[in-house]
């Protein structure tokens, strides 16, 4: 930006003057920020301005309520926290995400836009909000900025991440039901096993992928307590009695969310394991979508010299070189996302572990990787249900030739031959490329009275091998 | 060993002839892989080998019931299995932890060891117990080698972790109560704050490890479910119907653990996200541990030139070259542990996205470091409250001097004077040593009528800061 | 967008018809992965982008020479990618950076603007060029996106990241001399050890940075080594002979870097190592960060509570709530990168382990990870040198209190009295609150003759003792 | 043990009296770190009871020389030291290794029990060896224990991975000369890509390793830099001028080993970055390791269902209940080594990260992992080898049939009809199950004279695809 005297505005702080842009709703401390931290470009989650705008409108509710802030005031300040809340200003928060460990200067710039929203909504000269004394009032970053994460990680794990995830277990499990006949050979350690159904399989990643709603269910409770209320150092210094209760109660109101109060306000300004603890179950949830991933990536490898099993839709060209090659995209998008997810827990993890006494400053990293998690692996689990999933078709053909030709159909035998025989025909069947059925009738089992010929074609029958 | 004739004896299994020693309990299979995988020195953990013998045992019992196995021998196997489960010959048990993927060669192991002994035991020349055909009967390594990893997680968590963690919590909370008095200034950013009390620090460290019980607790569900009954591929191949569910109850009863059948039996072999999740549970512990280790350490830092807020029991001298030096050992194997965890539960995601199809083969790397991190957690933790928390005392005077010379006991002034007003008494304050009691006499605001003294003393109140 | 038929126009490809904005330079590949990845709202780098018309640029030059492409058509695609890779087309970049494995899309993202803008160039209704047969002739994504990452690597480590590190190192180096004679007491388990200078710290930390760019100097080799000219496979399949040699040479030539071309193509294409190699080299530059930033937060923590050897320059007041208050932040944005790199590096290990055959096709999460981690590295270094190390200020007396008054400056007393006699004085000092010296006169080690009072003095000198 | 006097005898060090068990050759410091640390159950690797006997050795003569310690003295500490280096005392290391954070324990245990053997040896009522005073002289914990990790770090990398790895290299390398002729289909996406050799693949897999060997020796010098000489805390203070330069050099020329001395003494306290370096490269090869033990496992997948383009020699039967199986054993140990691997570099870099000022104090933790790494990764290299890569076959005829099914043989039809023809022809071939020749044949190409039938068949020849 140019120096031109008219473009810039002088504010002040408690260190003195700053210069502003003339048009920018935020103040000194933003401004600060925005110089001292010119890192990498990226800010703060849309997601986290929503919840820091959440908590800033119903503090003003309840401030005015208590009788801490003039309600006019309050009013406008509520108003305008609505509107940064929806989305209107994102681009007056400017600061990178690589900041003060506290999010102060992420805190303060909320204040700052909100002062200056909410004076000019008010209109009144002799009534200028103060970011500090007014906005701020009963709070304090330490408490309302983990807050303000929990507040946004508890709504996107509840409303866009389960919801994904059950959308892409309800693809899996009509895939599952609609592949129950298809019968396969099993592979365990990659090598042919005894038969299993493509259902049975598909079955199997519904499973996992519902079991990882259970795992999200089962943290929500510890993800979803709020610093807010232990202000500076977790005492709730400078805090009015039933200010943080009733904050939160119109947080979780206005949301849906079942958000709580830290049950130990130290705990939880001194430490972020509750999100770490989330963030592991994402990390589990991405180490069970790699394994999904992975099975349909080789389930449908080829045309030709791979499984081919199943087929997945054709998205696009697959190849700058190779003409006609289409590949598995989204399960390789999926897989990436599940990187990025393991990268993104060991990063909150690291920053999990490095608090000291009063708070931890890892905040605005733990914010990031947590939320763009949750992002991801949302985004993700739809498109893999949406543009994979439901268009996979099987080739049932070549699935029950693999079956059949496994040498691990001679398991059911054992009780007929035992164990060590048994393996002598699978062998045999191998070296000498023929069934098992033959090498069975021609190694005299059924002659000697081992089975009888109906024993051994129940036996064989790859779709029975498939139920206990 | 020698080439000793003498020494040794022949064993043979499906692909032929191994020479065994000549007094090892184990045979062909055990002996193949102990040669085949000299790759570490460690062995399958004692948890491990305890929960395989307790499946064998209940499964010999079942097998009987359901006349899959004669009587005789499956009451002879079941009593060679409580042998083994109690501890007695765990010398038997020889192979590399680095194995084959599935942990077969450990569960042949415990087939080979069982069936040796209870041929022994039956001492009858008629009756042979066969590794698969009688102790391994309406199994496979697919079901019961995770099993056992679940069975002796679930019983490590349950018996040995919760418990030391509730150990340490307990001793944490005698210490917040002892404590409740001590007032010290706050650190944020490790910067002076306003005041807090030692004994809301400890209970914030309680509150920590007590969710750490939790966050266990809620996971413990989907680690107590058994893929037993899948046997190869999920499909329960070869088992008669009622086998699992009455293996799993027998286990159940005998243990006293919730344990539970798999819901889905290939989610169950293709997937271990069940132990990944524990394993992220363990990792949040020790970010958790991390926290009140470091900040035990540095409370206690000095005795000269460090914080010196309380004192740690002496446990050994320090420094083989400084004289008289005692450092905080406990909290800095604490600290190791937790990293070790931390490094372990990388392990085990990693192996845990490495399934393929209708089984994991990481199986024996992950059961070595989810026990191991049980382990180290559970007996540190005893370790922590025993002989570090419990012996912890206080300098009370020096805490006391600490909050009463934190620049931050100006944030009561807010609400008399403002925001940056108070931030200029803070300043003078420091840059001319004087106190703020001082600093805001001569600045007249009691003079000005901004606040009486009263109002004055009792807001400078450090004690009372520590409360809303 | 509206559906208004003037906003879009239809193109093709290998698949058949796409819409694509009407103004847009990409056609209908780019379009189709627009539209099929949904998912981070991330693009690829900007270094990224520069590389990969590196490249295309350099490839016409070559194709035109060795006959494969009409030279206008080249001269015309040179000319666009010189503008491209200036930064002048980045917002035709549009495809999410979690897409297909290969980059494929972002190869053919490059290949289709670079076609439209050399078509439009060229202005010749008979020379219409073609993505791939001119714009992509002789390459495959295969071997020209991981090359691209190879190239942008290199330079952000050479260009970008070494100068950083350089500058950082310097700045402590300054420190280093300014601190030479600023004695204090030395610490070891965080408790009070022999002394040290405040300069030999710094000397230590400069060493940390200076051995960084040792680190990155040795592994760059191999990640200044190109997979190009192996197109699809490996094999080099399509490619004129000299192609790859040239084109390497010349983009060597147009970015001073000491590019080369991959030693064995096959483990170029189905391997990163390289890369996984160089970001495990960011990991421990980011270690030895952590190291340096968590020793200035505790050397300047205080003011008055705290260790408080040093001062940290103002940037920003640190508190919303606590008045006056001035927090460690650039420490902290250090620490936060140095989280996100080993993550980063978490997701790049994790991305690289997961080739399969011919290609890794986890390429664009590597490049994102790595190519982030660099420029927060550069960044952050460069920050902490300007706007902490730089300003860093010395608390001389505080520092020589510290020094003399720890109970370790009896060290050098073992060599009269033996190590535990020597223990017995500090102890004793310790208990009494009495220096050494006096200690030592009352117990009679002098007029013992263990030492004269003259050794003692010499022993006790605290500067002496920062030396040999 | 019992209770008995005579089993015990009383030892004391400066903090008391012990009991120690009677024929322990350790003493009083060593009985009490036993005691306070009963953690794992794991003691420090063999490895580095060598390395710090071999300091321990090296010192003692030097300090004879320097008139530090009597001749006699000396002389029977070296000679101790010597036998303890051998192993023959290894019982004699009880300590846990997760214990103090710096190792001073067993640098202690060390001292005592060389103090101990050294006074036996001695046999004189006159000369008694003190572990501090004389085997400890001009040493401090602070400065041996790290260098012990760093010579015994340095010893493996050379001594046994490097030669490992080297040995696996050649391995490959002479598969991929036996196999130069096998060509098959290459894989991208896992989908038919244009032709490779399986000699091109296992070449590949040999360069993964040879540039391992390159990473680890690119990164010794910084391995190989010993803190040695900085004592307490790396000042150097109680060391004699010439003593570290002259124990270098002694285990330098009795090891072999390039062994230098710090260039900064205080990085070389503060900081374990150079073990962190070496860490990450481990990782690296671990990487390395993953994708050629997953590329072995799919190659060899079937024998009916899977790939099978080679087969693994047969080590064990695969499967306790499925008869004749046989599973790629060796190759998923070391896809279990390599995540071991991964997850011991995480706790290695977490522990890096954790230094403050003059020591980091998670030596023992970055010992045991470090060195396990390497002595895991030597050891499954060689299995790798000897086991797995020796024996392999190929399958030429399968591979050949798939290399000729692979619809992208089409790719050198591009420079005669243009990649979008040659992507209908692709098609056609898959949809309509006939060969590339064939739907050029009939699509009318030569017939139009894109191409004559001769360059039709240059350009179908597989085996001259796999050449530029």
């Amino acid at each position: 930006m140019s120096d031109n005297a008219g473009e810039y505005r002088i504010e002040h702080d408690s260190m003195g003057e700053v210069r502003v842009p003339a048009a920018a709703k935020w103040r000194a401390q933003t401004q600060r920020a925005v110089e001292n931290f010119p890192i990498s470009g990226q800010r703060i989650e849309r997601a986290h301005i929503e919840a820091l705008a959440q908590i800033k409108g119903a503090a003003a509710t309840v401030n005015a309520e208590l009788g801490v802030v003039d309600k006019d005031i309050a009013g406008a300040i509520a108003a305008a926290a609505a509107e940064v809340a929806e989305g209107r200003w994102d681009a007056e928060f400017p600061i990178d995400v690589f900041q003060t460990g506290s999010g102060t200067s992420s805190n303060m710039n909320a204040n700052e836009v909100l002062a200056t929203l909410a004076t000019e909504r008010l209109g009144r000269p002799d009534l200028t909000v103060h970011p500090n004394d007014h906005v701020n009032a009963s709070q304090s970053s330490n408490d309302v900025f983990p807050s303000s994460i929990h507040i946004a990680a508890t709504a996107a794990v509840t409303h866009d991440l389960i919801p994904a995830l059950d959308h892409l277990a309800a693809s899996l499990e009509r895939k599952s039901a609609e592949f129950a006949d298809v019968v396969k050979s099993g592979r365990t350690h990659l090598m042919d096993a005894t038969p299993v159904t493509l259902g049975q399989e598909f079955g199997g990643y519904a499973a996992q992928v519902r079991y990882g709603v259970e795992r999200l269910t089962s943290s929500l409770p510890r993800l979803a307590e709020l610093p807010l209320g232990g202000t500076a150092v977790g005492t709730g210094i400078n805090t009015p009695p039933g200010f943080s209760a009733a904050v939160i109660a119109e947080v979780a109101r206005a949301t849906g969310l079942p958000l709580t109060e830290a049950r130990d306000h130290f705990e939880a300004q001194g430490a972020r394991d509750g999100i770490v603890e989330t963030s592991g179950q994402l990390r589990t949830i991405a180490v069970g979508l790699t394994k999904i991933a992975n099975d349909l990536r080789w389930a449908a490898s080829g045309p030709r010299t791979g499984l081919a099993e199943i087929n997945l839709p054709d998205l696009q060209p697959g190849s700058s070189i190779m003409p006609g090659k289409v590949n598995p995209v989204i399960p390789e998008a999926t897989l990436m996302v599940a990187a990025q997810v393991t990268g993104n827990d060991a990063t909150v993890a690291a920053a999990g572990a490095a608090g000291n006494f009063e708070l931890n400053v890892m905040l605005p990293v733990i914010a990031k990787n947590v939320l763009e998690s949750i992002r991801l692996l949302a985004n993700v689990s739809r498109l893999l249900a949406d543009r994979t999933v439901d268009g996979i078709t099987a080739n049932r053909e070549r699935a029950r030739e693999y079956a059949e030709s496994s040498p691990s159909v001679v398991t059911p035998l054992n009780k007929y031959i035992g164990y060590e025989e048994a393996a002598k025909v699978a062998k045999k069947s191998l070296a000498e490329r023929r069934t098992i059925r033959e090498v069975v009738l021609d190694g005299g089992y059924v002659e000697r009275g081992d089975l009888t010929v109906e024993q051994l074609d129940e036996a064989l029958d790859v779709l029975r091998m498939t139920r206990p």
